[in-house]
């Protein structure tokens, strides 16, 4: 019997992306995936990949879609924010039976699904991540965990565990903090990772993020990779993990050690929510 | 009968100051007013003037000074919100009877002194102004302010009229949403200036600050300048003011116009709470 080819939809809710990265990723695929690149993907509009109701409108088209299995975001690079109060109102069921992937800025949408408790919802690898060196391997790991031809192999080791997991971007994560678009995070493994900001804003986004009542009620932090970190005119005198420590004390929260995540090519899958002991 | 001279107290929450800032700053106060900098002020330890403890002692101590009628803090640059849990335990009455200026980074803690009713607070410029060029200028309209010498001719003209006001920078504000220490805005004209952020962080930072319900009850936005943005790899396609007028509209706040603040030698001082008609 033929296995059933999995369909998964591409939207882009930050930056545009290039043809390019559309051919590259659909070879990859070969024949475990169809890959359905919406259009809206490869609009340019100022920063963004087409308007805001352009990039809500793909999101809520390819979500409602009964023969997508999954909604991969294309790339980050701010926007995804932008459609979180037009791009969630008509979702049905073939939204809630989908598997959502992406990382970055797109960890917007990711909090508001897992919020409203839309689908499966996780964070990993997108398909702009192939313009980075070696950055197949990471590609494949999600082409893997989302055709479910992996066994669970590209879940982040430290996510693996009965348990319940969310992972962010530090400076995402620390903009929807009082904004009502986070996950109820209770009793959850908190991950997050981060680029290019310098120590010191780590360190005031940790302040704003341990500092929330609803954080606080997480089981604990785990802090994945820091990547290109800028040299600020001062050194800060402290590195990411001693600054993810200290806020943590500070704010009573458990830090758990690293996570396997990041903005490079080594960044392992996390879905969030409650993983069974048969998971 | 000879004038009582006002004695200002200068310590320093984020960053340190050279000896050279306190005298030209002692030389232009002149006999209007004694200033007394904290020798916290001048301590390095890493990215800090001293370490967390020294810093949020050095602020107590002033602020319970009975001899001192003012606290000005001397710079801006990250650090005053690692002091919030620190530096309040134990403010008396004569931290109640007293005046507190600052702006930027100082914005945290402006936002727990009005928060928790103490003193007199107002956003403007610091000692370190001095070393903008014609920084004389905003350390003059300070000086001016803090000794009553000024009339009130320092004060923000949008600021002048009856009503209730705030004024943060739009950073610092953004990593207070959500942290608890924020004062009640309702029915304030919130003004809003920032330095060195580009547009898409603007954005975000617009996006949370907008979200936030605390926020919503705010009279309305008024916009200072944003200094210094850098220039994008690609153009955001917004200025700043077409960001925050977007922003407000989105959140059904009003959107007031400009306001006369910023990290500049022109930005105008703005007293937080109250104004009454006789102001």
């Amino acid at each position: 019997m033929k296995r059933k080819t999995t369909r998964i939809g591409i939207v882009g809710p930050g930056r545009a992306i290039d043809r390019g990265v559309a051919e590259r990723v659909s070879a990859l695929a070969g024949d475990r995936a169809e890959l359905v690149f919406h259009p809206q993907c490869f609009l340019r509009e100022g920063h963004f990949a087409g308007p805001d109701a352009a990039r809500a409108a793909a999101f809520a088209d390819y979500a409602n879609d009964p023969s997508l299995d999954a909604v991969w975001f294309a790339r980050g690079g701010y926007g995804a924010c932008r459609i979180l109060d037009l791009a969630f109102g008509n979702l049905g069921a073939a939204a809630r039976a989908k598997t959502y992937l992406g990382y970055s800025d797109a960890g917007s949408l990711l909090a508001r699904l897992a919020r409203d408790r839309v689908g499966r919802v996780a964070h990993g690898p997108m398909p702009a991540d192939i313009l980075r060196e070696g950055g197949e391997a990471a590609v494949r790991r999600s082409l893997g965990f989302l055709t479910g031809t992996d066994d669970g192999a590209g879940i982040d080791a430290a996510a693996q565990a009965p348990g319940r997991y969310a992972a962010f971007n530090i400076s995402v994560f620390a903009s929807l903090i009082g904004t009502g678009w986070l996950p109820d995070l209770s009793g959850h493994v908190l991950m997050l990772e981060d680029v290019g900001e310098y120590h010191y804003r780590l360190d005031r986004m940790m302040f704003t993020i341990t500092s929330n009542p609803e954080v606080k009620k997480v089981a604990g932090i785990r802090l994945g990779r820091c990547g290109a970190i800028p040299v600020n005119d001062i050194d800060f005198g402290r590195n990411e993990e001693e600054i993810v420590r200290d806020w943590c004390a500070r704010g009573a929260i458990a830090y758990l050690g690293r996570a396997d995540i990041g903005h490079d090519v080594d960044n392992k899958i996390v879905v969030f929510g409650e993983r069974g002991a048969g998971a």
